[in-house]
């Protein structure tokens, strides 16, 4: 067992937390106003290799391991979440082409994604399927060397950027589940106007409509028929990021926490002073050191796992994990602010907002639960 | 011992409801957006009685105790905070002049504020002080017949309404805390823009500026130099408006959590029928249970007590139970929504914002157990 | 609203305190090592009319309503739970046969009972139901103007002491279930060894066996074939008197931690001016007054009660809330006195034992929520 | 990072597994009734090597490393936590020569103590201390070529098997703190009865008394007067072992829940199938797994540290975070056996005993959050 990070992994932990600091942290007053991501931002993003971190360097990625990639999200995510955010949704589609796609596919799509000029999606979601895929409803329907997809999709991040989305319809011919690869934008796709988040200003988050969208049949992701495997693959790696996010929350709410306790005066004597304040620094402190362990190793199972099923229960532990203490400490560092943490003016209060997301997203806390329960006494 | 709602308590809960439906719920998409409580609101509520609940009849009030005022403002708080925490804020303002003011006083300023004519505040809180009445700046010298104050006053909640603030200064001949009712727009008087904040939005909080401003000699509320009282009064009496506002949020909550559990399906079946959702359904009712009682309850111990110090442990010990209650209760009733929850268009994305506030107003949770514990190990 | 006991309810607090501290509290030790409880106690408190506390006068009983023996019962169990479960066993079989005994039956078997000669039991768990009567498996054959009943009945409160059980048998000519009186070790009755406890000693609980037991045809409780609302009462009703002993332990885990904080001392002072320790003693205070209102509560409901459906769900509420704050309060109360806390020499390593009886006796805490949700998600 | 076990760990936790499962788990209704270890079981710990696991081979250890030392230790108590105390304490006092010791004295006492011939203890504790060395008032005097030594300590683990203790005592002379290695049984030394735990039965606990116990002046470990880096050592080190105790309690309370899910059944069907059940088996699981890379790690960064204050931190937030989770996860896993839990015929109604010394023990958790606070803000 080995608990240090490699001296690579401390120089792209480094580089992230510097670049998030000196380039993103003057725009996060305009990410949450405007709820977007300025484009330099999404460029200086990728000239770090963060749109391929965890790929291989074959198809442009930087081939750093999943382990690396929660290391130098967390930095960013410190500083916002919506560019991790977008990160994260990428990663999740380009892996799925990573890993179940052709040759072809893959030179095809990847190094683009990987320079961050295209940004993937994953598209499982629809209005009525909440975590159930026997609930999907868009179809595809065979037609000569084509598929013709009809349909909509929800909740879908990164549904404004070009770029590939892994989306699964159910095939008319079979009434099964398959993967296709559709290009953004192409005819017949359209997005609704964005989902308004309470935190993650900035991660776009559209419905997305398909209407009689042709894609030729090479862009069959994986086998026809057989979506099953890269939904799975989906759900569970769709946590990696997630509690990267998570993690980055509350380290920003660590750290905001310490500085308020240290500056904050009550009779001349910094707050830190107090036991009631130590009591709570020391608690967030343990939900940080008692997460991320878990998040990182998470990354580290991702990087050789092959059985799909036994990793969704170590991502499903992982996330309930990480996304709820997330959430406590952030509360508990708001509790540090008093009144002054309830002002627009003051960080923690964006944190107390963004740090809702991680246990609702990819899955609410009871659907892992159930799925850890599931694979502990049923398998 | 008897826990049931009088009838005419069981009244003015239905008015204060079938109102804040009918009148405020339209509404409060704007009060949301605009951070402001518009004037036919303010009326509204005037002709419920709801700015004199438990105030003498003979000076205008309702004379109908501070527990139907608690049950009266859980109404409305549960369909918007704002106009509860003007009521809140009011009241506490009100109830001082009440509790300690001269017959004169009384008849001078209770009427038209028990009107909602005049919106009355309580000015403790300095930039320095925190929760510690020693750290108090603003001074008051006395000249002739008159006091001229300086100073600024923090989170002053209703500063933006004419009417009278009960406010504390250094009495600059004796170094004294005295309490003196201001009129709020005289002369000298001015405050800053409003504070954004989380949560309650429409409940105004500014801080204010008095720059020499005059008052005569007899508007010194209570005796001079003995302001402490009326600040422990003020400690203690504010904790039950706040208390019904917290608890009018877990009531909405906890309805918001009924409702999506029935009309959300899931396979064809509402999620009502699954275990996972009953646990969460039975949690927050449970919490609502918990804290009602304790909430009504220090409104009947605040129609009897003259002892403040005594009442100070109560208030403190409800203040803890019932916001946190109410805090946790929205959480769950926002993981019954999943992603849904986290959208600006659900309500409970809106409740989660209203919920964090009252564990920190009015004095935060820890500072709430150090006064519980000192009055049970030191009295 | 009322938020205070009368002066007679307040004058048999005392009585039942005063006793308990008096005449209990030097046994305790013996009723630990022994698991029995001395003859004189249960003298004792029927001299204190503790066994028909709640019981209508014109059968032997105090007429002093369920909510005053809540009050009493926490008094003996802050003392000793072993005491306050044979009476709140008691309570609940002479309780059923009150509700729903004929004027023959209350004749017969109540005053023995108020009087403490008798001890009443009710036996409805098997070593099959868990808490689901449709698995009840003894039978109840009609033989002329007798019943014959057979079976096992599992954790029997007070089936060591002599005197009437109520208790379900499936009648096997209808295949219903009924509810017999049965006179304890009657031919054909005996009993397990006793089960051995974690805490709550003294309170005995054993299995009862019931072979070819004839009991005459007037012993039906209620009609034949319709057990079902008396167990529905017993379900309900049995929680009132845990509640109690929950309390008394709550109670009693309070007064240990503020004494210990204030003898305790550490480098001179008592461990009392320690934040840390005040936290916990605010926290303790604050799960003993979010309990006792709730548990008094119930008391008053039961006096009225006719819809025992409704009263199930009250109960159930209650009793999570009054067994779950009294466990953790106990384990915070264990914390306060650090190792010394482990040792059995100090009274608080026994609470902690008591303590964990409540939430898993009468009902595992998630069943309660599931009736709890079941009333407000499907009425 | 790598967060998986070597081949060695693997075969060692498996011995130890095995070793358990077939020796210890015979006796444990013994060691709990007689609350002492049979001496076979110290024998068979002995050849397993667990009495020198972490200490170098040069001195008769295994020289495996802390980690390894935690993954074994876990095993064992996994089965009875009794044993694992003894060889916990054992490691800290011989961990103490290993590290402060001169060459000599390591030659003299290690070989004995790794054989399991001699088991080792450490002695700070006194009835006056808490967890503060300020108040540490044994007596050591020096005369001529020899210190004699008076005073009593408290709480002493294996305070009654023969072998060195290493004692801290005030230095007359000086006033400063001295380590001294003991033999215990000399002289002068004599010990309480055992102290009667509500857990952990086996693993004893003593008070020692020194009378004029004369011991030489080559005993003195470490550097006369500077005791105090030593028992810092003492106090971060002591949390290794009482972590892998704790974990090992979580890891059998887990397997107990599992189990009983799995054969427990409601209506014919075990009840791991309602959600209810599977949600606490993953909240168990979950705990598990939040715990135990924590526990890991701490034996893996024991290996290397040298900075003691930094170490004591992290040991710090290691302890708070196992122990906790140790202790809910076993009430959970007590809750899924609703009553039968609560009957001393089941495992789950010990480990429930077991579960709360680890909060309590190796300094309690509040003592450890002001620690982790103190390194955080005030370095």
């Amino acid at each position: 067992m080995d608990f240090t990070l490699t001296k690579e992994q401390l120089l792209i932990q480094k580089m992230a937390r510097d670049y998030a600091e000196q380039y993103i942290q003057p725009l996060v007053e305009r990410i949450e106003s405007e709820n977007a991501v300025p484009k330099e931002v999404i460029e200086g993003l990728a000239e770090l290799d963060l749109f391929g971190m965890p790929m291989p360097e074959a198809y442009g990625g930087a081939g750093a391991g999943y382990d690396t990639y929660v290391v130098a999200l967390e930095q960013i995510a410190r500083i916002s979440c919506g560019p991790a955010m977008i990160i994260s949704a990428h990663t999740l589609g380009l892996g799925a082409i990573n890993n179940f796609g052709t040759e072809e596919q893959k030179q095809r799509y990847m190094p683009k994604c990987c320079r961050g000029e295209h940004i993937a999606s994953f598209a499982f979601t629809e209005p009525g399927t909440g975590s159930d895929p026997k609930q999907i409803t868009t179809t595809a329907v065979r037609d000569g060397n084509h598929f013709v997809i009809n349909g909509t999709k929800r909740f879908i991040s990164n549904g404004t950027y070009p770029g590939p989305v892994v989306l699964f319809a159910r095939d008319q011919e079979n009434g099964k589940i398959t993967a296709f690869i559709v290009e953004k934008f192409c005819e017949g796709y359209s997005v609704s106007k964005p989902w308004e988040k309470v935190g993650w200003h900035g991660g776009d988050l559209v419905d997305i409509y398909l209407k009689n969208v042709r894609i030729p049949a090479e862009n069959v992701l994986g086998e026809r028929g057989y979506g099953y495997p890269i939904l799975q693959y989906g759900i569970a790696f769709g946590k990696i990021g997630m509690n990267a996010i998570a993690l980055g929350t509350l380290l920003a709410a660590y750290e905001e926490a310490v500085t308020y306790a240290k500056e904050k005066t009550h009779r001349g004597e910094p707050i830190a002073k107090f036991q009631t304040i130590q009591l709570r620094i020391a608690d967030i402190a343990m939900k940080y050191e008692a997460s991320r362990w878990v998040a990182y190793r998470l990354g580290c199972l991702a990087n050789q796992t092959k059985d799909y099923a036994d990793f969704a229960r170590e991502a499903a532990m992982a996330k309930v994990i990480v996304a709820e203490n997330a959430f406590s400490a952030t509360r508990i560092a708001l509790d540090i602010h008093g009144s002054y943490g309830l002002m627009t003016d003051y960080k923690i209060s964006r944190l107390y907002r963004d740090a809702v997301m991680g246990p609702q997203i990819e899955g609410v806390i009871d659907m892992q639960k159930i799925i850890v329960a599931g694979s502990i006494l049923f398998k």
